[in-house]
């Protein structure tokens, strides 16, 4: 045996491309056309170098009771990591640790399979509705764990609250983990059945909706003894996971509520204004509640549009993968930014009529 | 089956403790006494705070580059995480994937065994001679990888590169990791043997010479195939794991390399004092080749002085183990800091004469 046979081989998550040029309309990673709250700005200010000579709180206490209190929650009932990413990856590690297969969408975040193979965690995947809707239905079998987002990534649609009390209801023997990525734009939280059920892991991400994807945020609410689980396997794997920048603005940006709500709205009324424009070219695309909006065209390939738009300088997302490969994913950005994107498309017709 | 039987459950480890109050000498988790270098310190003051809102290069590539540049090593040789910890653990991961057991020392960083526990790797530990030394021989059975720290911890003992390179060259179907945590303090990097030997990894930290524990930063240097499949597993993992600030005030730290030799060569000095003023003080200690002294008295428990000194507001590291439940490893500060601990300690032993 070489030691390249003792190596864990794996496909990695492809993540959206980040282009090193400024001069790109970049609507492909779902980020927030908006700056973080000012009181980021003022945390950043406030922070003083010479203190990172020392480790942070292990515990990011801080952040953990900023988004206990943001959320009715007991800071027990709150665990925070490096990004939303690093919250699921620890959650798929500790709760879905057994030789039954854990279930979620066939059409969902792209990274939920790489995460069970890396882990060699038995998976099934349940195929969406015709109109990309789950069903609850098919997660009530037998089952090492569940995950899905709400709203789905990249479809945008939401599950009610009543069909995710369904699934969380039907598995009293598997932990459903609801991955909220992009709940605060339109979506109901599966937050208030915590008080009543015990197998609930809900995740959020300071990435969409409080514009901190370049600080690498998220968090996981549940009851006391999930987040215990999580953090003891947090502590076997890195103790010290938020730094000293992190917690600080993290904790500055949770508290200022009133910029996040209002970003959210402004985000929320250009998505209906893009989505009408979008039709107008002819595109089909559901209502979105997340800030993307996932469109096909009955008469362009998807991947001509994707390559023409980027040929503008203009970044949507675009997935080779079964059912969903004439789609585009594109994040909604500023107004302006999504007329010019409506402008790019309108050109894009008129030279294919040619 | 209930949800319960499907969590991973695990023992963590435990940091060394991060007092909250101000009024404290630190000497229990090997930080730097001296804050980070001035460049790190423009760094932080360059920041944008609306920058936040995009993701960081999940590739980290400025501080990739910045790192391999100051090793003469090629980015493709390089692998940076959250703190030398979250790379330790990218690697066990990533190379310790048999059912043959990993070894390691019997003494050494208590967290190799948390990471073996944690991601169910099979290991033996070998132990250490008489006098705390590492014996080459020891590793030399079939095995499904090694790691050592050089120097160990908490023993500050080096093995010198010749010892290392017959580790490495007696194994070569398995991977070998020497953590160089420490290296930088007196001890010879295994960097040069990267050369020859393609089963050879090796990591550093930003936490101890380079004044960043509060940033989370680590880095492996090894042969273009295992960073890559070093990679895999972390964009398996997670994506984004440096985020902006990191990247650049990380970057401008190891660019600094005036400023971190002068610091080391500070602490250097400090602990040949310390060295001595323990000496007096009827301590039994070797000579050390890291930032902290491993000191055992032939009168006094150490769990008794350990617990003085605390109540004196000096925290100090004691390891409640089998064969060093009775030393101290003690971090080396500033010479007044080191000057305060003496007198601490010839108060004690005054007052225990009494």
């Amino acid at each position: 045996m070489s030691w390249e046979d003792r190596v864990r081989k794996v496909v990695p998550y492809t993540p959206g491309e980040q282009p090193k040029t400024d001069h790109v309309i970049k609507l492909n990673t779902n980020e927030n056309p908006y700056p973080p709250s000012p009181k980021v700005a003022e945390a950043l200010r406030n922070l003083k170098t010479d203190d990172l000579r020392l480790y942070p709180d292990p515990a990011a206490s801080d952040l953990v009771h900023a988004v206990a209190k943001n959320y009715g929650l007991k800071d027990s009932q709150v665990f925070v990591g490096v990004g939303s990413d690093d919250v699921l990856a620890m959650c798929f590690m500790t709760f879905f640790h057994s030789k039954d297969p854990i279930f979620f969408p066939d059409i969902t975040y792209s990274f939920y399979d790489v995460w069970a193979d890396l882990l060699e965690i038995p998976y099934e995947t349940k195929v969406l509705k015709a109109d990309f809707g789950i069903d609850p239905e098919d997660y009530l079998a037998p089952n090492g764990g569940i995950v899905f987002p709400n709203p789905n990534a990249p479809t945008g649609q939401d599950l009610p609250l009543s069909r995710i009390e369904r699934i969380v209801a039907g598995n009293p023997d598997s932990i459903v983990i609801v991955d909220e990525a992009y709940v605060d734009f339109g979506a109901e939280t599966a937050l208030p059945l915590l008080e009543k059920y015990d197998n609930l892991v809900v995740t959020q991400t300071f990435s969409k909706s409080r514009s901190l994807a370049g600080l690498r945020v998220g968090c996981a609410m549940a009851n006391e003894r999930l987040i215990k689980y999580l953090n003891d396997v947090k502590y076997s794997f890195n103790s010290y996971t938020m730094n000293r920048p992190t917690i600080a603005l993290a904790k500055a940006c949770i508290e200022d509520q009133a910029y996040f709500k209002s970003c959210c709205q402004k985000i929320v009324a250009t998505r209906e204004k893009t989505e009408d424009l979008l039709r107008k070219l002819g595109f089909i695309l559901r209502d979105s509640k997340a800030n993307f909006v996932f469109a096909t065209h009955p008469e362009r390939q998807a991947k001509e549009i994707f390559a023409y738009l980027k040929s503008r300088n203009i970044y949507v997302r675009y997935f080779d993968k079964p059912r969903i490969d004439n789609y585009l994913r594109i994040t909604i950005g500023t107004d302006e930014e999504m007329e010019t994107l409506a402008g790019a498309l309108e050109d894009y017709f008129k030279r294919s009529e040619i």
